[in-house]
């Protein structure tokens, strides 16, 4: 068993260049022995953002606190607390901040060595 | 896209004899396209708690609210908001509310018919 509060496991700094104040953190992964998907917690400061884009597999997404917004095909929806996003494999989409508080957000995708299968 | 608060999802109550307070949500899943994994929200009332019991696929858990306690293998651990719990497959574990508020915990688990090939 691992239990670990998101907080004190390192960040990640996303460097893509269409990210805005973005870190990640694996919390749950290959690295823990998870065979099948990957469990990573982001923080997206006020008026940040994910890069707009679209990769062959899924976003499975719950809102644990702050104000957004997550765009997806051409749609935009309001979220915060509470609230499951779910991004299909292959479209774009982008996660916005629009609150005064960083936004957290659980990210669940496909471990790397099995996002092939996922794009067939 | 699927956007959507936890609490507009039907509730399913666990019917398990050795289960006391807990509902389930599945929040994404199969219905939504979802192709390799199931994320299901939890909610357990104050004093209640999950079977102790084991099954040949893995927990991925988020605490988005409430105070409570995860065993696994014989360890337990107190966790609450923000924090994450990795249960491995195989492993003998059950989750408990110790708080005076409903413990809100997302769980994933990967997709039905593809547990067989997890356990192997």
């Amino acid at each position: 068993m691992k239990v670990a509060f998101y907080q004190d496991i390192p960040p990640q700094s996303v460097e893509d260049p269409d990210a805005s104040g973005v870190t990640m953190r694996v919390a749950i992964g290959p690295d823990d022995g998870a065979p099948n998907f990957v469990l990573r917690v982001f923080s997206v400061e006020p008026g940040g953002h994910s890069p707009r884009h679209a990769h062959p597999y899924e976003h499975e997404v719950f809102v644990h606190s702050g104000r957004g917004e997550v765009f997806c095909e051409g749609t935009t929806r309001a979220f915060g607390p509470g609230h499951v996003a779910y991004i299909p494999p292959g479209a774009l989409h982008q996660f916005r901040n629009t609150g005064a508080e960083p936004l957290v957000f659980v990210c669940v995708v496909p471990r790397k060595d099995k996002q092939r299968a996922v794009a067939r």
